[in-house]
């Protein structure tokens, strides 16, 4: 390799392997997904050049604004959220089946995760609902919102600080409750720390913890948990 | 209050508040659960009792085995797995409905913690699997399972020290995996928190993380995924 | 120094500083205390007996069986505890004066921690209840409590796991609370850090938090919160 | 949800529950409370305006330059004091009542934790001094301080680093001690880490801790617990 | 000392102990290394000056594009990858001999860290190989590339977030791997702690870890592990 | 599964999968390990008997006393070295080739996982040498082993407390160094956290980290260092 | 207090207590020390400015250049060292006394500290002299200066990455060593936290170990260890 | 090396490297130590046999009881102080010489760690006095020590949980302050982290931190400190 050989080009190894099929899982419905941080403009810009030749349908997610200008540069038509930091493409999220997801954000300013959570569940086919400001350091507005939670097929839970919200939650609906910690707050709360271990000891059942500021993840999860039942009869649920 | 009066003594509050409600999700079919460690062999004996009065379908977890003696002591006719460190009242568990959940355990030493989450999704009426000994060191074993693993409404993945397995299951298969730490491992493992961290970061979505070692925990969210879908069309999948 | 002069003897330092009056705070009727952990039975029975010479009131806290024996060697009189690990000197509490402190304990895990924080109110003079099994799990539990807790002039609050109970309650009660994190609880709970932490970054005000097990610095520090108003207008409330 | 309606809106879940009363505590006087950090001026905007038209008191805590224009913007009557970060409607702090409220303040580093915890109790009602740069390296400087330090109700004491503080004015007061970590400090002091754990380890019992750098907080539980008694005998101190 | 004569000197210290010969180790064919973080680009000009004086082989680490700047002014000849962050003089890299080192890094965004274990490696003499994105989350990716990695003396695996693909990579081949963690995640990825914990907890052995982005030490490692061996039989592998 | 199902059986998946061969780099010679912390005696003689029917070269890794015994009870005949927890079959290490692994002990403390390091490297073919006592409070002790050190193909160091050996003798030696922490030591040492950090941190290039006390991986990594090059020319170094 | 009164006033309690005398200490020749960081220009010009109408020897710390001017406003002709981030006025410093206090940095980049270390020793009065770049990886570079270690009453030793130089040092010499961690490196030296334990960890006595990039406090330390014997008996060294 | 092998033998480094003169600090009256814990019975045995043949002034640190048994199997004339867990041999203690080291400990549970550091001074040939029971939440008890504090040349402070007491005593004295963190306390104090980092954040200069429960290195650091001057002017303190 020579000095002047640095410049990044798509692998290769994605050529060739297609009669192994390891990959059937990916091809349920589930778009791939390409981690915008730590990627330079360039790169993605050569990325989303490829989604566009492959028609595949794409998130990008933790897209900063110049990264996304370097997405919609090689995809125009694609969609776009800045405050949940995505990008997808196509614009045109897929025609909702499954159950119903609902998220609900401790605090506002919980919401940048929130809306990354509910785009997700919405562009691998769900129908969601958002439900911001319900902390549990004013009960009555989370039980205010009870009947709209039990309708729910899977239930995400946004919180920072103390992170309790997921814990009230879950002992309120029979669905299963993905929970995100945030890194909103400050001092002990250590970069969402806190709320981390806060939801991974929950004292009630049913709760399914992700990454910190993981919004995406966590739609994605209560996606796969609200999607339909397989029509055929492979062991699945029925 | 004198010196004398320290029994513990069942709390009053569950009573009187029938017509609130808020309890109703506890009622689709999922037991109560006793979590045993830190509780007196009195406290469990008196417990245990009630539970027979109130003939409540009930779990008790990581029961030592004075512990579960104490429990066997007042119900008689539990189930008990001292591996699982489990006791359940009654013994029989119910009629299983739902999709099949399958239990990996990466190895042998991860068995306690798998067998807890299996029989737990058994308690709550799913049909299960168990593999053992598929880490991430010999992948032949676990890509040889892959159909049984397809065939899983929701796949729980138990690993100890690099707890990688998580991550290779959840990009072969569509459904939910939940992920569970184990304590396994030594040195940097830190009692579970180097598994618990790489599953938080898990380079593929689709992971519910639980707490190290609940394979309680794991194996109610396993089977509230793997639940069958309601009946009635009040908003959940179907 | 030769090496048979190792024993333990009572600092000289305590004569001869009395006309400094550092110490007034002290003499405000709360009771001096020992703690029994990392000291010897033989530490344990001089102190004691030099208790019952000076005649000073006096608590002995998180003392083991075999540290409470060498106490009630000493002191055949004091008032003793056991689920609580605490002794004092003399058996009688003093009257109760000031506000009903209220202890509150998320599981009955937690009781021993609160048994602990009551005793400790009790012996500084003031009227206390207790609430065992509260946990936010099941919010009807405390919220059947919402007449008692907010009757309180200082509310403690005591819960391990994720540590949640305290943000609920400093959302529905107007009176300071006092928040102990427990070591109750496995994995991530990392004995007790993570109830601290939530306890740490409550999203409601008014959550004075202290050391994790202390139950019996909450039951001090709430005695305080509750105590009488002075009696002479020197800055005080009124 | 479609692509561009994303906008931030007020959430509809404030109607309609005043008939359950959850949130009677709230209506004894203190104000409500909006954490600015993480929010967009335009949310604090909207926010700030909802104030001004309900006509509810409200304190705007750890607000930047920018964020405490939005808010001025929309409120400019507010009080602001930037050293503090805080912003507060009406301008007029309440009546005062109660006891007095001594904020102490190891460093003059630590001014701006312990000007927000004075603006704070302030803004709920109490008398409050400033006593600043009386650390323990210098002993001297808080024992001149003595009588005002007994005077008060309540006394919160702000130190970063060894945070050594508290123990030593908790060791000379009758009155609870509310101390306040500050990130404050440099390597080992880990962000206000150290200084946390030295407050909650305080082998002097009285000491009441809240997060690093939480002034806000501190002022609000010295605030609470310096409040004058109730005038009805409702189980409150009298 | 006065105040004025604070400019940094080249230490001398270097000259008069070449008797001793602690040294020959080095002598073998690395270069020197310079980690350029934390110095100053006048630092920087300095020892690249005496570099270019020695004509000593040398590496410039973790260089900024202002310190590359620095170093360039005065070794205008030496190579330059920014995308690694490496300098080196003379820019012609050694005759290759030895065994081949494969780098494999499991996303794209840990090029820059692969990058610098490959150039390492290259300049200390050995033939190399990049493979790019074959994360475990697709198996198939690793796995069509089980020729090459098998071909190599030494591999280079270069993961974040769960750093799962050395136990992955160490599972299929017979020769070392060397593990390098890199500070691409978010949250609980803890900068880099977490896929360094999954490293050191390998559940196959064969797995040789160095510190969180530390390309350079990979590569190092790495060229030793594939050196020549040597021809004299002086104890080393023949 | 009924309750009385839960004894643990042999895994089936070894069977079936020899097409696939995944395994190839298991079989150049080097044992397969069974890690028998946390495995039972039953489940331990369970393997042993296996491994002797099977006629697998085999090591047994952490073992207690009573575990030992457990797999003696199946495998009369194999090798059992108490001090370094190890037991092996058969007996007989195989014939030694490749280059020398010098094992290094900062301290006598460490001796345990110095030897299960020897050992291991020992059963997988190479000659070894062990050199304790030569930690870097006193220079002259490692210096005066120089020539023996500079002659190892790979030197394992193993070292608890401050750690810092490795970093001296990688200065000193022109092959890779295989750094082992060790749990030896108290307080700030944090159970090997110390050492591990020092190692991670060598300011000299060539030092391989394994996991703290982990003897084996050490042994196991300098073996695979130190192996004979491959007689064919695939790649490998010649 | 109203909104217009925030501004900084030194406190008053510096007047009133001579006649207590618990300064006494401070006044042996040690000047004052001013913390810069944190504290605003304003805050720094009115600090300087009383220290220039006391007439007080003083020491400002941490000061980044900004600060630096401030201090430079008010006292012209204090003395400034930018690498050490130290003022001091008087520019003279005192007499020099006492045994000498060597300085020894284990790389350039560690400089910095290395400096305000020996500028401290130097203002308060020791002779001194610097060591640069003697580093554990070339042992031949410390071993070099052995007669001037030896020739120092105290030796301060500044170390990043591994932090390993001060247990070599401390074996070498019968001074004791003042040990500095500095935040130099990346990854897992985490700012400092891993030279920290090995300092605190090391396996030679005579270690004494202050704050991350504490360059002030280990010239303080160093030059109060160094200092001359006091010319009365009164119980110091002789 | 069969298995039959394995006993440990002292190592054969020890000759033959006289003339490289290295270890000359030992020899100026400071005796050797050997650390016990991590060690057998046996090991302490033939260490202990050695010391006698050598006739070595050695001390023997953390001793349990039955490893205190074994040193005095082949040491029987050694002293030993089982509370300070040490053993030393010859059993007089050297002349006393140089300055005065004063050792205080906060509280009677500190007693173990003082003694040790005492000890270990008194060891090493200073004369000693042990203050206890000082905390600074009676801050009357420190201050009436004061002349015996100030006359010391040396100040070792013991303390745990909150380690204030440092920072209190480095304000009041001239002397150097050696700090020993131990592990007494509960829940955050973390088995000793909270006051190792209050002790390392001190906001008064002159502290010296020594690891957690460190008292053999305490008291050799202050006995260094305290150590007469060398009579000879070769660059020590005169």
């Amino acid at each position: 390799m020579s000095a002047d050989e640095g410049a990044w080009r798509p692998p290769a190894e994605l050529t060739g392997v297609a009669e192994l099929d390891f990959d059937r899982a990916r091809r349920r419905g589930y778009p791939e997904a390409v981690y915008c941080e730590f990627k330079t403009p360039e790169q993605l810009r050569s990325i989303a050049a490829e989604v566009g030749r492959r028609e595949a349908r794409t998130i990008f997610t933790r897209a900063s604004a110049e990264q996304a200008t370097a997405v919609l540069d090689a995809l125009p038509q694609a969609g776009h959220d800045p405050e949940a930091r995505l990008l997808w493409w196509p614009a045109e999220p897929p025609q909702a089946s499954g159950g119903l997801v609902v998220v609900a954000a401790a605090g506002t300013s919980d919401l940048p995760v929130a809306r990354e959570a509910q785009r997700t569940a919405e562009l691998l086919g769900r129908r969601t609902e958002l439900v911001v400001d319900v902390g549990v350091a004013g009960l009555h507005r989370i039980l205010a919102r009870l009947d709209l939670l039990r309708s729910a097929a899977a239930v995400v839970v946004v919180a920072g600080m103390d992170g309790a919200l997921p814990s009230v939650v879950a002992g309120l609906v029979a669905a299963p409750v993905v929970a995100v910690p945030t890194s909103v707050g400050y001092g002990a709360a250590f970069d969402g720390l806190a709320p981390l271990l806060t939801m991974l000891n929950s004292c009630a059942p049913g709760v399914a913890v992700v990454n910190i500021d993981n919004g995406y993840g966590a739609g994605h999860l209560a996606a796969q948990i609200a999607a339909p039942a397989p029509t055929t009869n492979d062991g699945n649920r029925s």
